[in-house]
This record gives C-alpha cells, sequence and structure tokens, in this order.
C-alpha cells in the first residue's frame, strides 16, 4: 500500500523564537519512503537535525519575528496490514528483558507509576499472561476515558485522567502506559500519522495520533488505547517515555500555532 | 586529595526480587579510581553492568528469597577544590545550546515546568545573567524549603516542594532544576557521595546527596540548593533528568532495606 | 549447559606500561553469567570498563614496572546447540541491509576488500544465495590455508594469508571475512572462548579463538573457517571489523606475555 | 566571514546501484549554516540519511539504470581564522587519553601502523613534546611525498606512500596518520570543502580535501600535510580512522563518476 501524507503548519510570534520540532518520519521507516521527505519552509530559514537518544529526529530552528510556515508532503510505503498481536504467551520476567527497556518500566512526567501501582495491581493483578493483561488495560482505559477535544491540557497525566475520566488520545495512552509499567511491562509513547484506512470515514478534522507500544515476549507491539482496535497505516514520527519526549513542536518562548493541517490518505501505486 | 567512600546496604525479600541499582561511581571519575571499585555481594549472585542512555552505570541483580548485602569500599583522588562557578556573563540563548543539551530543558516526572513556568518567570524573569539567575533561584529555594527528613515521600515533585514548603536535597533539587528550565537554562540531577569535607563535622548519619548541574557558558556547573554553598568532594553516582534516572536502587517487587551505612572521608595520601 | 572459563596471564615490562584489554566477556553474554565476572589482578592495580563503539568492552590499566598478572574465573550458561545455520534464501541486496550493518562491507586493516575484488568475484560470483555464497567461501579459505601457529604474525592481512597460503584462526577469519565484504555480504571478526565441546580431545594448549559472523536474511551467523564446522559453545569476548578492533591487550609500549593459559570446560550444572 | 559551497556530481551506471554517500556537512558545523543544506537529485529518488557511529551524516540512495545527478549549494558561516596551533606543551601520556579517542591509535585500512612502528620512532622518538612531535611529522610527510594527481590509486596506503614517494592528499593525510599514532598520538582523518581562502588563486579544477585531526593536550586540532601550513576555512564534511570511513560515495557495483564540481568561495554577507 502507498500512503501519502503531510502536512501544512503557520506558527505566528513577535520575536525571534526558537524551536525544536519531531516533524520527520521515524529513522525506522527511512527505507520506506517512496520520496525524499522534506520540511518545507517560508521564508526559507536555516533549519537542521539532530538525533535524540530515543532515535527521534529532531529539526532545530528559530521561528523569525511575524512567523513562518512548515510543510511536508511525502509518499510512503506500508504493509497495509492491521497492528500485529504478540502471542498468547506469559509475561517476561523483568530479569530477562533487555538492559535497554527497563528505562521504559520508570515513572515520567506524564506517567506516574508511583501514584497509580495499586491501583493497577488491584485492577490486573490477577489477569495472569502479558497480552491478557495489556488487554485488559487497555479496555479498561478505553472505557475509563471519555474522549473529547474540549478535555485537552498540556499539563495533564495519566494520573489526571486516571481521576477526571476525561480526556484525549493522548491520555489515553499516558494511562495505558502508566499502567502496564506498574505490572512491569514496558510501554513507551508513540506519535505519528493515522489516517481513516480501513475504517468508516471520520467527519472530524486530521490530526496527529498517539498511541504505545508494549514489550512483550521480546518485541514491542503496538495498542491504541483511544481506538482499541488494530488499525492500518500507522506512520510512526517519534518515541519516547511519554509526551514530553515526542512533542512536535516545543517553542521556547511564545509561538502561536495559527493553522495546522494534516493529511494522510491511501494512494494509487 | 584522597577520598575513601562506600557502602553497606542490606536487603530483605520474601521471594526472588529483580532490581536495578546505581551504586558506582559515574564514569567520568573511572580515572581517580586508586582501587578497583567492586561490588561485592553477599551471598555470591550474578550481577552485571551496563549504561544507561544518561552514561550511568547501571547494575543489575536480583536479589534471592531472604535477602542480600551490598558493599562496596575504595579510594579516589580528588582535586580537593570547592565548586567551581561560571563566569559572570549573559546567559546563553537556547539557540546556541547544543543539541544533546536541550532534553534538560524539558519537563520531567519530578519537576513540572509546565506547573511552575509563570512562578518561575514571575520571580527570576527581571534577574539578568546565567549565573545570577541560577543562583537566584538556589537562594530562593533554599529559602522557601525547610529541610527535614520526615518530609521524605518517593512521589513527592517540585511543585509539591514549592507548595509544601518542606523537603530533603532531593526535593530541593527537583525544585531549583525545575525553575532553571522554566528560564531556559539546561539543568540536571545528580546523585553521589558527599562527605563532611571543609565544612565542621555534622552530627547525623551518612547518606548519600543530591545536587544538580546547571548548563551556563558552555559547560556545566555544581550547584546545591539544599547546602547553598560550595563544597568540597563530591563524587558522582548518577545524573540524569530527575531522582527517576537515578534511583540508587529500584527493585520490580518488594525488598526492604533493613540496613545502610555510607562513608566518605578524606584520607592521607 | 554449564561452561566454566577463564585466564591467567603474566605480563613483563621494565617501566610502567598502559594497556587495554578486552578480557572480558561480550555483553551480550551478561545474563547468562552465573558467577559475577571479575578480572583479578596482582599486584592490585586500579583498572577500569569503558564501551567501545562496537559494544566491546575495554578495560584501561598500566601494567606498573615489574610486571603484573591478570586472572579470571566464571561458569556461564549456554545452550549447549551447535552453531545455528540460516535458512537457504537469497542475499540480501545492499539496499535492504539496515544501516549500522553497511559498515561491515568495507574494507578494513587486515581485510583489503579492494585489493581481493576480482579475485572474489572470480570464485565466488557464479554461486547463488546468500548461505551458499558464505559456504562456498569458508570452503575455499579452509582449504587454501595451511594452519600452523608458526605461520603467525602480527602484520598480517588477508591479502597475504590468500597468497602465503599458510596462517592460524585469524587468517582465516580475516580473508573469509574479505571475501564476504567483496560480496556484499556484511562480515565480523569475532574472538573468544572455544572450548573442546562435542569434539574429541585435542592435544594442544588451549587458546582464545577467533570466528567471524555474516548477516544473511536479517540476523548475525557465526561461521568458522578455520574448522569449517558447526561448534558448541563458543563464548564471545569482541567483536569489530577485524583483529585490530578485537585485541585481547594491547599495550602502549613493551610488554612481554610470559605466560598464557587459558580454560573453558563443560561442567556438571 | 560567509562561505558558499557545494557540488554538482553525476553518475552513470547500467543498472540500479545502491550507495552509501557522505556528501553533508558534518554536525559539528550544523549550527553555522545560513541555509538549509539540501542534497538534490535528478531523477528525484528516494534518499534518507542516518548518522554513522563516527558522528557523519551517511546518505543511503539507489542510482537507478542510467545514471543520475547530485547536487548541493549552500551557505555557511565561518570564524575566517586560520587553523588553531596547540600550546607547546608535553605530550599527554597515554593513560590520560580519554576513552574515546583509543581507537584513533589503532591500525586501519590505509594507516598499517604494525609495519611503520620502527621507522616512525628512529625519526620522532627524539623530538619532545607533542605539538613538536607532529610538526616534525607534518614537515617530514609534506617534503617526503612529492604531489601528483597522476599516482592517485584507491588501494594505496601509507606504507606505499612511504615507500613510493608520491600521491596525492589523501595519501600525505595516511601516512601523517599512522605516524602520530606510532608515537602514541591519536590522529583521524578528515574530508571536507577547502577554498583558495587566504592564498593566491590556484589555477587547477577545485576538489574536496583531506587533512587530520591530531588529539594534544585535550583537544583535537587539525594538520594539513599535504599544504603545511595553517588554513582558513574548513569546512568538514565526515572524519574517521581513514579514507574507508569518510569516502564521498561509496557504490555497491560499478557507477562511473562523469561530472565532478566542486565550490567553495568566501561571499558578501
Amino acid at each position: 500500500m502507498l500512503i501519502r501524507a503531510g502536512f501544512d503548519i503557520d506558527f505566528e510570534c513577535e520575536i525571534d523564537t526558537p524551536m525544536m520540532a519531531m516533524l520527520s518520519v521515524h529513522p525506522s521507516r527511512n527505507r520506506d519512503l517512496q520520496t525524499p521527505h522534506r520540511l518545507i519552509l517560508n521564508p526559507e530559514i536555516p533549519i537542521y537535525d539532530y538525533l535524540d537518544h530515543f532515535g527521534n529526529v529532531c529539526t532545530r530552528l528559530t521561528i523569525p519575528a511575524g512567523g513562518a510556515s512548515l510543510s511536508c508532503d511525502f509518499t510512503i510505503a506500508d504493509s497495509g496490514a492491521v497492528d500485529r498481536r504478540p502471542p498468547d504467551v506469559g509475561q517476561m520476567p523483568v530479569s530477562e528483558l533487555p538492559d535497554d527497556v527497563l528505562v521504559y518500566l520508570l515513572g515520567s512526567r506524564y506517567c506516574e507509576t508511583d501514584r497509580l501501582q495499586d491501583t493497577a495491581w488491584s485492577h490486573f493483578g490477577h489477569v495472569s499472561g502479558g497480552r491478557a493483561r495489556v488487554e485488559a488495560i487497555v479496555d479498561f482505559v478505553h472505557h475509563h476515558i471519555a474522549f473529547g477535544y474540549q478535555h485537552a491540557r498540556p499539563d495533564k497525566t495519566a494520573w489526571n485522567a486516571y481521576q477526571e475520566r476525561v480526556g484525549v488520545c493522548r491520555d489515553f495512552a499516558h494511562l495505558a502506559i502508566a499502567m502496564c509499567r506498574c505490572m512491569n511491562i514496558p510501554a513507551r509513547y508513540c506519535t505519528g500519522y493515522l489516517g481513516d484506512i480501513g475504517i468508516p470515514p471520520i467527519d472530524a478534522p486530521m490530526d496527529f495520533s498517539a498511541w504505545f507500544d508494549v514489550y512483550l515476549d521480546g518485541e514491542w507491539y503496538q495498542y491504541d488505547a483511544r481506538h482499541n482496535r488494530p488499525r492500518i497505516g500507522r506512520i510512526l514520527m517519534a518515541r519516547g517515555r511519554d509526551a514530553t519526549d515526542t512533542a512536535l513542536t516545543t517553542a521556547f518562548g511564545r509561538a502561536d500555532l495559527v493553522r495546522f493541517e494534516v493529511h494522510t490518505d491511501e494512494i494509487e501505486g
């Protein structure tokens, strides 16, 4: 399957404003690109990329006083398959987890494992098997939180979402991640493109999406507590401990987002 | 100056309990070691080290049912100088910061920059110069929080410490770090040995200590909001975004700490 | 299967001599260790470890004037299986190789791909399939070179070995690696313990061994042009582009090796 | 000073040919870019970048049957200063070198330290001081080798250049690097743009240039055995152990270079 994706984003600001952006496709998808992935800036200001320690592409730039627009449009190959599911086997003991996944058992800004520990164990302690536990968590979170854009706020954490019971896709992901970690299942936050491929068309403006990875049986698997069903055509942009590490743009100073359009569509090959 | 340091720690647990420990000297001090730094375990269980992505030595082990003791004793060379202070120059603009320090401007589990942003700017927005700002923050935190071991709790954040006004060295560090980050000054959490060298002897059991690094004028400098004065003989063990990344031991299951002794003394060369 | 392995090595030198040693088990085997892996030094001089960019443990030390002995003895779990063989599928095109294996297609100190290119293509250009090509190369090298310790010399390259037709296990590995790379099959040099497990006992002093990895069908597989048969119980110590990157000890100055004993034996569990 | 630089390169090939290119500016110069650095391809084929373990930007692409052209044109800020020289202090003992520079003491494909060891010590063993030794080596190499494009060949090593006494800038660099390493001075190979800035105009087509870094007194310093004088306006593209690691393009298959133009000029700010 071929997917054409991209975005058009405009910022306005009064003074030169440094920014860190994670608006590229994740390097793990580089070999699927059918056209170069290039960030186009207007005006044409200097930019450059570096890799953070999660392996994400970070772009550094300074939005000039007045503002700037950033856009991107590319074609990428995709398997067209829905999210894979892990085998139905027991959960890996912590002692067998690889060294580099241990960090995804720890708490993080929006995933307060210390505060959710008892809740998680009381809900999911009796569920046996890694996959069964993860799916119980995803189900629980999917039904515990009511979706609504009006409930989004930048400092909302998993603990807040658990108590307030309302949120957006990022809050679904944070709560599910926190609970997986409490149960000693490594989990990490993902952000990227997710179009309406293989599902009925949705009458809402396209946005980037948030989901999460869990480490089960020696591999990472994708889950999505917002949609609670396997999906087709996720195009990963960034992953990390939580939304802190994967913010699409982080402005060091004030920059107003005045236009934000995302597109992700299946195209003919 | 030569410093002899080490610890004796005993854990008790009912079942085999996997653990991640950061009980080694940080690799940046490896070349100062005058004797091998070896973790001694009783019983002699298998252990091994890996490096996390902050460059800290992490030791993996499983405390066997019944418990185990961990100890260490080593001699290390130290300059004997007090903490260096940065030159009195302007704060580096974000656009000039190196790529790999940007992560230390972001929020983290115990440093909620999003919640402290307005407070930090109202207190320190008028202070000019990087060093002056950091020292204003350190002064503020030092006087804002009253020290007391009874105020320690594992889920306490910078925001909590700011509101409750009581805490331990870790809370002083978290609040100062969060405020530095709000002001666009990269700051990271440090933990290690800090003996009573160059100060009057203190009548309290020796413990590990927490301080923090700020990035000013192209280098990292050590500050300590708990003590609010330059000190001699810090021996770094681990550093990271906050206490989450540098916990001396993280047990995945229940392990009770039944003995905890730390020593750090200047010795004759 | 449990294997007990280790070594006793003595150096003599006239003045303090800095050294870099790769005498540890490779981190990929850390979780198999049944006892701590500790380097014991006599006299007890300061040492410390770091990881090189191939992921090997490097130990830094300075052999004091007069000399020092280094020893090690540990128990490790092993699958007991012989070297796995790849499926009989076509060779991966270069365009599908992961980024981080491309370096193992380039020439290196002891593997002059530029000089062996035509020879390799004339011998192996007609062989189709990745595994078949690798096995044709291993067979060729195994029969082309006659083994003999008297033919070892430190500056001997794959090209030299090809022309002189005599060598030791390191030369077999270098020539096979160089030819694999010429054929666009990534190959890397390995060094470690290899005992006489599953084969008739050999009447020769035990030594460390050299073999190599090839990247086929998305994974690394072990091959051994010296022995030309799958073996049991390889315990990897270091791997890299060739013997330059994996030397067990590199002295920066003169240090004479006056004792060298290695042991690797299957033991009762 | 502002420098405008770039290139136009055309390849022809009969079949699709995978390629690895190092045609970007090195990330250490990213913040000096005044315009985006973009590789333009005609036809517009998919490409992507990754970082190798030396920190260089590597671009992966497949030149389609028939051929393709690659071009680039950018403006970069430069200090305008000539190559800095290290202080006149003693050479650092190997035991004080940082861990990550030790690899630059080892031999590599084109720098056979094992074969040049005795020669280096007989020429430079009596010279005291790190800078003095490096400058003696650079002088020696500059006068030992006669420059001439007709003497270039891809498999020429430092040892070959020492014996044949003719070569191009790459051979000057390799011989000087090998000799520095023999003397326990870490040295690495550099490639990049070097225009005729601050020197009389040269009547020859512009090319990329090769020079080298030595590690003295805790920092890397640039030297150039081909020109044997400090220069202005080096724009680093890639560095590594030798030319193997920094080849501007490595084709896996046959690709003929049919056009090759490089420009590097000071421009008005």
